[in-house]
C-alpha cells in the first residue's frame, strides 16, 4: 500500500510537472512575443513624444490637461478596443502664474538669486514680496524646540537631505516629504511669514521642485507662501548662514488658487470574454506638474498604460476578463481622478481583481510591488521566473500606487511597476523632466514587463476571486 | 544507531547552519557599511569629473591619455597603499586629424552632409576625398554574393542594425560588430574604394561613434578608407537608395597612423598579510577613444576600481590576500596594456586567483558575469543572497572583460561587472559620452558592487586554489 501510494504520488507530481511545464512554456513564448512587439514596433515613445512635445506640462484644470485628454481619447479609440470614454471629474485650479523670483541679501545691496518654485497650492506672497530672516531647521519636529519666538516673523527653512544611503530613492523621499507638503501649515502655527524646503533631489544642481503642500485646517488669514529651492542653492544658504546668522532671504511668488473646474479620466476598455464582470485596471496619471513635460512622471506610466492594451491586441488575446486602461486625472494635488473612479466602481458595484499603476518614471524595470494577501503573493511570485529572462527579478510586496489607492479593500491586488529608481528625483517637479531624459527601449521595456503581468492575470484569474467558476453565457 | 546517526547529522547541520549565518550576519553588515561609504562619502565621482572634464578623451599615445596616467598614479598614491607603480608598455599612435566630412550628392550640386567619424585605425581618403557610387549591404556575406563585378570602385555601406529585441544590448553589439571591425579589409578584396558603416547605436540619432578596425594581413597599398555615420544618417541614405541607385557619397578622412609611443598600464597595491602571492584583480583602462571624454567608457571603470582600494581601507580590511587595481592602457585599439600586463604576470610566475573588470558603463549595477568552473561558480553564487538587498540579482556565466581576458587559464576566475545596459551605446564611443550622462548614485553603486565582492573573494578565497593552507609567515 504504501509503495502505490509512492508511486501514485511520483506518478501525480510527474503529470503535474509535464502540465506545469507546458503551461510554462505556452507562457514563456507568449511573453517573448510581448517583449518582441514592444521593442521592435511599440507605441510607447512615440505617443509621448506628442504628450511631452506637442502637448507639454499638464497640470489639472489647464489647457494642456484637457488636449491631453482629448489626444489621449482619440488615440485610444484608434485601438479598436470595444470601448472608450471620459469619466467627468472637477479638479483643482491652481495656476503659478510669472515666475518667481529670489534673492539671499547678505549685507543691504549685496544679494545673490536663488532658484526657486512655488509649491503646488502655496499662496502667493504680498504685492512686494517677503523678506525676512531664516531660520534653518532638519524637520517640522524642531519647530517645536525652537518655539514662537525664534521662528516668528522668520522665513523658516527646511534643509532635511534625502538619505542618499537608502538603495530605494522612494524611500529616500517618504523620509523627507513631509516638510514639503505640511513645513507651511506647520511653521505659521508659529509665526512664520514664509517657508522655504530644500528640493526633494538626491542630487546637487540648479533644478528647483515643485510638488504639492497642504495648509490642512489653517485658515485662509493665516496662510504663509511656500516654495522650494535647488539643492545647490540650499547648500549655499546653509553654509552661509553658519558664518551669518541675520542674512535676509527675498522671495516673490505670484500663484492662484480658482474655482474648481470640470476636467476626465480617459478609460478604455476590452471586455472579457468569460468573466467581463471582472475587472483588471491598467493606469498611470494624465496629469503632470507645470514644470519640464511630464514625460517620466507620468507620461511614461500614461503611453505605457495604452501600450499594454495595444500589445494585448496585437498578440491577438481574447481576454477571459475586462481589461481597462485608466489615464487618471490629478493625481499631483488633489488625487480626484483616482476617487472619483473608485467612487463610480463602488456606486456600480463593479468586482475589480486587480489594478496595476506605473507611476515612478520611464526607467528600466526592474519588477513590481503588491498589496495582497498571503495567497495571492504566493500565486504571484509563482511568475517570477518567466520574468527573469527580461531581468526583472523583483516580486515585492509593498505600495503600488497613488491612483490605485483608492480601490484598496476586499480582495483586490494592487500593484505598482517598480522601475530602476536611481535617476528619479533628478527629474521629478522640475524642469528637468523632460522627453530627452526618456530611453525608448527602458520605457518599452516597461510595458513589457506590464502587458506580461496583465496577461498573466487575465489568463489564470486571482485567487480570492471564485477563478472556476463555469462562464456566464 | 541509525536515530544516533540522525541525531548527528542534525547537530551537524545545526552547528553549521549557525555558522553560516553568523558568518551571513558578518558579511552582510560588511556589505552594508561598503554602501553606506560609497553613497554617503564616495570618491569616484569627483575623481571621474577631474578625468573627464579637466583631462578629457584620453586616446592611446596622446597628451591626455598620459596626464591621465600621471593624475591616476598621483590620487592611487593618496590611498596609502603598499605599492603604486607604472608598467611601461609600447602601445599604437593613430590620430584622427581634422574633423571629418561627408555629404551625399544624389543630382549633381544637390548635396546633403552626413553626420560621419573615422574608425579608429582606418587610413586617411586620398587628399581630395574619395566620392563614388554607394553599394548598401546587410553584412560581409553579401559580398561574395554581389561579386567584384557590383563591389568595384563602390563605397560599401554596411547597414545592418542592432538587434532591438535582444534584452542584452551588448549582444546586439556582438551581432554586427564585425561590420565595423573586418568590413573595411573584406570589402577591399573586392575593390570597393571606401567602406562607411552603421553606427552600433540602437537608438536612431545624429552622433557617428568609432571603434577599432583591422585591415588584416591587407597589404598598405590596398587599405581603403573606413567611417561610421550616425543612425539617422543611415536610415536616410538607405531610404534614398531605394529610390535612386546611382548617388554619390562623399567623404574626406585625415587620419594617420605614427609609430609606436611609450604609455603605462598604471598600478596599485594592498599587499596581502596571509597569502600576498595570492592576487585578485580589480581594474578599467585608462585610454578612450578621441570622441567624448570617455566617462562611460571607461572612466567609469577607472574610477570604480580606484574606489575599490579606497573603500577596502576605508572599512579598515587588512586584506589576507594580495588587492591590485590595475588601471589598463590601450584596450580600445591595441589590447597592448592588457598582454603586457599577463605577459608580465606570467613572467614573474605570479598567481593570479581572481580578476574583475568594469567596462560596460557606470549605470545601475545589475551583477556580474563570471568565467569559472562549476565548483567555483557554486562558490561564488552562494554569495548572491548578500547582494540582493542592494537590488543585484545577476551572477550568470559569461564573458568578463577584454583587458584581463590575457590572464585566462588554469584556475583564474574572471568577472565582469554587468551595469544595466540598455543606454550603453547611446554614448559608446561618440560625442555623446560625457559626463553629464553618468549618474553619481550609479556609478557608486556600481563600485560597491564590485567592492563587495572583492572583499569576499579576499575573505573565502577561491576553488581550486588551495584555501585552508596554513600562513607562511
Amino acid at each position: 500500500m504504501k509503495i502505490v501510494s509512492l508511486l501514485f504520488l511520483f506518478i501525480s507530481c510527474s503529470f503535474s510537472s509535464i502540465a506545469q511545464s507546458t503551461k510554462g512554456i505556452e507562457d514563456s513564448l507568449k511573453l517573448r512575443t510581448v517583449f518582441d512587439m514592444a521593442l521592435l514596433n511599440g507605441q510607447a515613445y512615440n505617443w509621448l513624444d506628442h504628450l511631452s512635445n506637442e502637448i507639454g506640462p499638464r497640470l489639472s484644470g489647464s489647457s494642456n490637461a484637457q488636449r491631453a485628454v482629448e489626444y489621449t481619447k482619440k488615440e485610444l479609440e484608434k485601438l479598436g478596443l470595444d470601448s472608450v470614454w471620459l469619466q467627468p471629474v472637477m479638479v483643482p485650479k491652481w495656476v503659478r502664474g510669472a515666475k518667481e523670483y529670489a534673492y539671499v541679501e547678505s549685507t543691504p545691496g549685496s544679494t545673490r538669486d536663488i532658484n526657486i518654485t512655488a509649491l503646488g497650492g502655496s499662496v502667493a506672497t504680498p504685492n512686494g514680496g517677503t523678506k525676512a530672516e531664516v531660520l534653518e531647521v532638519q524637520g517640522i519636529e524642531d519647530l517645536e524646540r525652537y518655539g514662537e519666538e525664534q521662528v516668528k516673523g522668520k522665513i523658516v527653512f527646511y534643509n532635511r537631505p534625502m538619505r542618499a544611503d537608502l538603495i530605494n530613492t522612494f524611500e529616500a523621499y517618504g523620509g523627507c516629504v513631509d516638510q514639503r507638503y505640511s513645513g507651511a501649515a506647520e511653521a505659521a502655527k508659529y509665526g512664520a511669514v514664509g517657508v522655504i524646503v530644500r528640493s526633494l533631489n538626491l542630487r546637487l544642481d540648479d533644478f528647483p521642485h515643485t510638488g504639492t503642500m497642504s495648509y490642512g485646517e489653517l485658515p485662509v488669514s493665516q496662510r504663509i507662501p511656500a516654495a522650494a529651492i535647488s539643492t545647490n542653492d540650499a547648500e549655499y544658504l546653509s553654509g552661509l548662514l553658519k558664518i551669518q546668522k541675520d542674512i535676509k532671504l527675498y522671495f516673490k511668488l505670484n500663484s492662484e488658487q480658482f474655482q474648481d473646474v470640470l476636467s476626465y479620466n480617459v478609460i478604455g476598455e476590452i471586455t472579457g470574454s468569460e468573466f467581463p464582470e471582472e475587472i483588471i485596471v491598467v493606469g498611470g496619471h494624465l496629469d503632470s506638474w507645470d514644470l519640464g513635460d511630464g514625460s517620466h512622471d507620468d507620461g511614461a506610466g500614461v503611453v505605457q498604460s495604452m501600450e499594454v492594451l495595444r500589445l494585448l491586441k496585437e498578440i491577438g488575446l481574447k481576454p477571459k476578463r475586462s481589461i481597462r486602461v485608466v489615464l487618471f486625472m490629478n493625481e499631483e494635488n488633489g488625487l480626484r481622478g483616482g476617487n472619483k473612479y473608485a467612487e463610480v466602481a463602488k456606486e456600480k458595484n463593479e468586482n475589480h481583481i486587480f489594478a496595476l499603476e506605473s507611476d515612478a518614471g520611464g526607467f528600466t524595470p526592474r519588477g513590481f510591488s503588491f498589496e495582497a494577501d498571503d495567497a495571492q503573493f504566493a500565486q504571484i511570485t509563482s511568475w517570477n521566473e518567466l520574468f527573469k529572462p527580461y531581468l526583472i527579478h523583483q516580486f515585492d510586496r509593498g505600495g503600488s500606487g497613488a491612483d490605485i489607492g483608492p480601490l484598496r479593500g476586499g480582495t483586490t491586488v494592487l500593484a505598482g511597476l517598480r522601475p530602476d529608481s536611481q535617476r528619479y528625483f533628478d527629474h521629478h517637479h522640475s524642469d528637468n523632466d523632460t522627453f530627452e531624459h526618456i530611453n525608448k527601449r527602458e520605457l518599452e521595456l516597461g510595458a513589457a514587463t506590464m502587458t506580461s503581468l496583465i496577461y498573466l492575470v487575465d489568463k489564470y484569474g486571482i485567487k480570492g476571486i471564485p477563478v472556476d467558476r463555469e462562464p456566464k453565457f
